[in-house]
């Protein structure tokens, strides 16, 4: 087995500036000489990202139900997990991932009540058993994360399912990713992401630094 | 709560005539004024059809792993029990189902090699915890299915992914369907699937007239 690399997961509510931060944390990394791969989920792949969509455009007289919902997730992790993930940490890489599986325990456990135990176990079991040797949680309060995600709705047209929930499922999302902060403080930081992008990066890499030490 | 119906499901290798013999149960509940719905699995829903295609026919670079055609056949699963399955058992019908969760333990568990204890767990997550009151597993010799197989396949001119399988993988698949037969006798009854089909109706029958009486 080579050295294995590292992986770290951006998580939090739409409209937290997730996306922009990966970005600019892999800019980082790269001009100190390492291999990034950024990926997302759901999606990573070509059958995950067919999945994905499923996932975000389903609409019509059938209900997608949240069991359903979950077990979507899932499969689309398992096959990004094995197509793109674990080979990439296998050859030594950083691996950065726009959401992971915290989402689903925030999303379909917190915020939709499906068990948790359930979840756990699924995650792991998607995640092929490899957690995230970091998970940056990027915290805002739920007016300033509508008003960001609303902005560029505007621009983009539509609102996706999960956009369009109401305030008390967004609440029970921001509550679920905090929780799950509180039981795994080792792997999971909460980064505030009120400020700037150039603020809110200084954090990132102030918290990024400590695996590379 | 309504009286709840029965829930019968069809289980075996390709060309032991489970989709003859559930026609044929199916007529004969009918002809007593019952109720039936028949389904199959995966599929059953506009949604669980489109996971069926995907799980199928999919080809190409991409591996689909083991553990996501699991989970995508769970996911087709929730779906079909939460749309049809439950709400017809809910109004008292006889539900019918070609394939359901037992071929999951026998294709994805003995034969794919998965961790079965998980398989159990999504099975009955899938299954919103209704289990089948009766299942029908017909058995035939490996050389007696591929031979039905085969047949119906120079019909319909192609292979799908899992009828490609080699004929030890199709002999592990069997002795997973038996082995659940000896775990669970009082619900699952080993049907002799050689004979005409007239005569493995009236096995079938007898197996089924236990649940109306």
């Amino acid at each position: 087995m080579s050295e294995q690399g590292k992986f770290i997961t951006f998580e939090g509510p739409e409209g937290a500036g997730k996306s922009t931060q990966l970005r600019l944390l892999a800019e980082a990394l790269r001009s100190r000489g390492m291999e990034v791969v950024t990926t997302r989920e759901p999606g990573g792949t070509p059958l995950a990202e067919k999945l994905r969509e499923i996932l975000k455009t389903h609409r019509g007289s059938e209900v997608l139900h949240p069991e359903t919902e979950l077990l979507l997730m899932e499969s689309a992790r398992s096959q990004h997990a094995r197509e793109v993930i674990l080979p990439a940490l296998e050859r030594g890489a950083v691996v950065l991932c726009d959401r992971f599986y915290d989402s689903t325990t925030a999303y379909q456990g917190a915020a939709r009540s499906i068990d948790t135990r359930m979840i756990g176990a699924l995650n792991l079991f998607a995640a092929g058993y490899r957690k995230p040797d970091l998970t940056l949680v990027f915290d805002l309060d739920i007016e300033s994360g509508f008003r960001r995600a609303g902005l560029r709705q505007e621009t983009a047209g539509q609102y996706d399912r999960f956009e369009a929930e109401n305030r008390s499922f967004h609440q029970r999302v921001r509550e679920g990713f905090l929780e799950i902060a509180r039981k795994e403080p080792e792997r999971v930081k909460v980064i505030n992401a009120e400020g700037t992008p150039e603020e809110v990066a200084g954090r990132v890499r102030k918290a990024a630094d400590e695996l590379f030490i």
